[in-house]
């Protein structure tokens, strides 16, 4: 069993509506050995494709995808939920992103000097679900005239309709744990096979 | 002169009210090898200190952060402004900080979980000006009743009152970069020499 896999199995809680709370490891507390083993694994994927740029959303996209950058050597960009004050609009791309779990959409926007069209993306999430951010990246990067190489996904949630959104995109998906079901009474976590 | 201060000088934008865009390598866009460096200078600076965990405030502290804690090989914890939907008031240290910039006080919180009295935490932030993040790192750290071992700061802005705060309260700060004056008008920055 691979290590994600046996550190959610350990230290996940699951709460009702699907909520499956892995924060002392991945997305409040971060454990670096699990980043150093996530980023090779993408690394192991996605080497041939001649990246020249790793995009996340903030806050949590944001620990995995600089790690990846590292691995990669080469630059990490995030979108940001809020307008800098010095970003006029017109120099953004930006796209809009439904919460569910909130159920509010949000601007998510990257400043246009940071991609062009000789850009091949890959974009890094900690957690896929229903696919809302990964899709507003993907129409950033291509209203930038760039092109998605690869969405790496460390958590999938494969009963939600996130992979297949972005699969129907002609988009490659690789994530590294894959859950076919979660069960908030009986605190079991199935996974599915493959990535 | 340093590779940070190269890059501030080559890419920094100045705008009025001594803001410094340095968005193209340190938090929006993110060149892995400036990490690269400053985990290396925090590491030189800070490895005699038995550090246990490394700290920081969503959202562009986290990737100088994840890469220090990499660095360091302990988890790194970063103080969410947001409750998550999983967090009970009562489960987490809180602090408030203020922003002088949006004229906003916000509340920053990390699980009570994560921290306890065995922790020596370095905490780490891609700027320092006011030092009210910073501040409000070090109540939480405090109330958990563990020991701040030091705070990294990427670039600080020596004409803000920051420092001087943090060390009023009797803590090591290391700057990799100080500004001793920025002019909007003239685009031109002036460092101070020292850490």
């Amino acid at each position: 069993m691979s290590y994600l896999k046996e550190r959610i199995l350990e230290e996940g809680v699951i709460y009702p509506g699907n909520v499956l709370k892995i924060d002392s490891f991945l997305n409040h507390q971060i454990d670096p050995g699990v980043m150093k083993e996530i980023e090779k694994e993408f690394y192991d994927h996605f080497s041939d494709r001649r990246i020249t740029k790793i995009m996340t959303v903030e806050a949590s996209g944001i620990a995995p995808a600089i790690m990846v950058a590292a691995h990669f050597d080469v630059p990490m960009l995030f979108a940001k939920k809020k307008k800098p004050s010095t970003l006029k609009a017109e120099e953004a791309y930006t796209a809009e992103v439904y919460s569910y779990t909130k159920q509010t959409t949000s601007t998510v926007m990257v400043p246009k000097d940071y991609l062009n069209k000789e850009d091949a993306v890959l974009i890094i999430d900690d957690f896929l679900a229903n696919g809302e951010a990964s899709m507003g990246l993907v129409q950033i990067v291509r209203d930038a005239g760039a092109k998605v190489a690869g969405i790496g996904i460390c958590v999938e949630k494969s009963f939600q309709p996130g992979r297949e959104r972005l699969e129907k995109e002609g988009l490659d998906v690789y994530s590294i744990v894959r859950i076919e079901s979660i069960d908030s009474k009986n605190q079991e976590i199935k996974f599915k096979e493959g990535h």
